[in-house]
């Protein structure tokens, strides 16, 4: 089958690579109708070291159930599914919790002698605890939002409630990406009474206005800190969503914020500290956030998409199918484009 | 009047400043009765710059009221009071949501032109908004626990509220200090379901078992998030109490935490950043923590102190004279003394 490899940083291939095939009884095969580029596929893209064997991508996808294993439950051939970004077991004491990114027998696409979801086909460990069967039809018109649970809106919304975005609160939302477009539409369906958009990039910002956002701050670091202190009658924001990850980002995130208030962070970390502890101690800050469990939060969201209350699928703003996943790479890593959506 | 000034790292005298008054109608003059030594007042013991001027030190205390400025209401002369370590108006929108730490119009005792609790007497500002009155006598065998409410049972119950300290958790304490004795305390209060403190100081961590502390353990670093996660079936806990403040300590204490759990600081950082930020961000761990609002504890610790539920009091394990304030702090960075209290 055909799949997306990477050998390094912008070293994007598409190439012939084994079919994918049941191992384990709790498998499933599924052969991928829809796949995404994300935002953090560019990470390895700026900075991988090359290596011979290269590294299959994709964690984002939707797709149709080809095979069963024996044990799988949940799922069955000719099922549409979902998958959150980790695979995980369901069944184990951080599943139980909802906190499927700590699942004691889970993993990530991609790793050694697993699939990724740029490709063909995926099998997916622990089909029975990680895919969700999706009520509608494979060529249906809300399959892009619904693609967005997988990662993009389930991190959004996990940006808002690690940032304890609620009625009567204003939040402020880091970063004009996908994940935080996700987040200013987390926000208002958390019931934040007032959303701020960071960001700068005018296609963005005005789709972060369509999803909800009231206000746009295009200044950065200290003068958004300064726009947002000004906009909240000098106190900063209750809940502060940090959709980007470098340290900068984060330090603004922490100015935005009021005392006591929340900042939910989902951009992946660059260093390895935290900046302006002084800052987020004396602040009494709360710090939260971190990969989000996809899994549990698809259900909770499912509703809303399938209702057409949150179109998180707008987000793509470009379709490729798998020959064109490496320029949809460029595009990306180039912010030509906002988030690709893949048709193999 | 005799208080006490620092003037350097180790200088620290008792000497003769001019009276405590009233300057603000809204003021209260108290007498000292009770004061004590903070384990933060040891920071500046360790680094204070020299300094002509000096700094006067203190920030618990217990004392009467003595004379209240004319737009004083809620204490009068004769009321025996305890004081927060802030001073706060009570009545700013910070203070209305009990974050008086972040009072508008609060402050600091020590600060130029504000005495500290070191001394013979005391000029509250914002008494109506700081002072707490004492429904005790001036010689009760309560008063050291009810002093521990102005700043280290108010703070160990903070770490433990930040941890989110609650039935059925296993809670850790790194630091067997006053604070994280008072943080054992607060857990089994809050009722956690099993608390190990992290200590190797063998009065202190026999105190911290008297506290409730199911298990003490000696071990310092990877070592004791080893031995940590030996007595939480390898998960870690729920809830982790940093009562230190420096970068070991707090790497420390993210170790021992459970997936999705939280850890709340109350030590004053040290560093500008918070490390460990790979392990806290894919663990989904809660930092949260700060100064301790404990204004707002005060209220709702006070009856467990009277009706003796709980007695951190027994911290202080000695007790001194204004002259004997110096050497006070010299036990107490000698780790002679755990904390000292002051009768002046």
């Amino acid at each position: 089958m055909r799949a997306t490899v990477m050998y390094g940083a912008g070293d994007v291939r598409v190439e012939d690579v084994p079919d994918a095939r049941l191992i384990e009884p709790t498998d499933a095969l599924v052969r991928v109708t829809s796949a995404a580029i994300c935002g953090s596929d560019l990470w390895p893209y700026k900075s991988m070291e090359p290596t011979p064997e290269g590294r299959r991508m994709g964690h984002e996808f939707i797709g149709l159930v080809e095979e069963a294993g024996a044990d799988v439950r949940t799922v069955k051939r000719g099922d549409l599914v979902v998958a959150p970004f980790l695979w995980s077991d369901g069944t184990c004491v951080f599943c139980r919790e909802g906190l499927h990114t700590s699942c004691l027998h889970g993993g990530r696409y991609g790793d050694p002698g697993v699939d990724g979801g740029q490709g063909e086909a995926v099998r997916v460990p622990q089909a029975d605890g990680t895919l969700v069967a999706l009520p509608v039809e494979a060529n249906d018109a809300l399959l892009p939002s619904l693609l967005t649970l997988s990662d993009v809106m389930s991190t959004g919304h996990h940006a808002a409630l690690s940032a304890r975005v609620g009625p009567g609160k204003t939040a402020v939302v880091v970063g004009d990406g996908a994940v935080g477009l996700c987040g200013v539409i987390a926000s208002k369906r958390l019931g934040a009474e007032r959303v701020i958009l960071l960001g700068r990039n005018p296609a963005r910002t005005a789709l972060g206005r369509e999803f909800g956002a009231d206000e746009v701050v295009e200044e950065r670091g200290e003068a958004a800190v300064e726009r947002v202190r000004e906009l909240t009658g000098g106190l900063g924001a209750h809940s502060v969503l940090e959709c980007v990850g470098p340290d900068d980002a984060v330090l603004t995130a922490i100015g935005c914020a009021r005392d006591g208030g929340a900042v939910g962070r989902v951009g992946i970390p660059e260093g390895d500290t935290i900046p302006g502890v002084h800052q987020s101690f004396f602040a009494n800050l709360v710090l939260a956030g971190g990969p989000a469990p996809a899994r549990a939060y698809i259900e909770e969201l499912l509703p809303d998409v399938l209702e057409g209350t949150i179109e998180p699928g707008r987000v793509f703003d470009r379709t490729t199918g798998l020959d064109g996943v490496p320029d949809g790479y460029r595009a990306m890593n180039d912010r030509e484009a906002l988030k690709v959506l893949v048709e193999p």
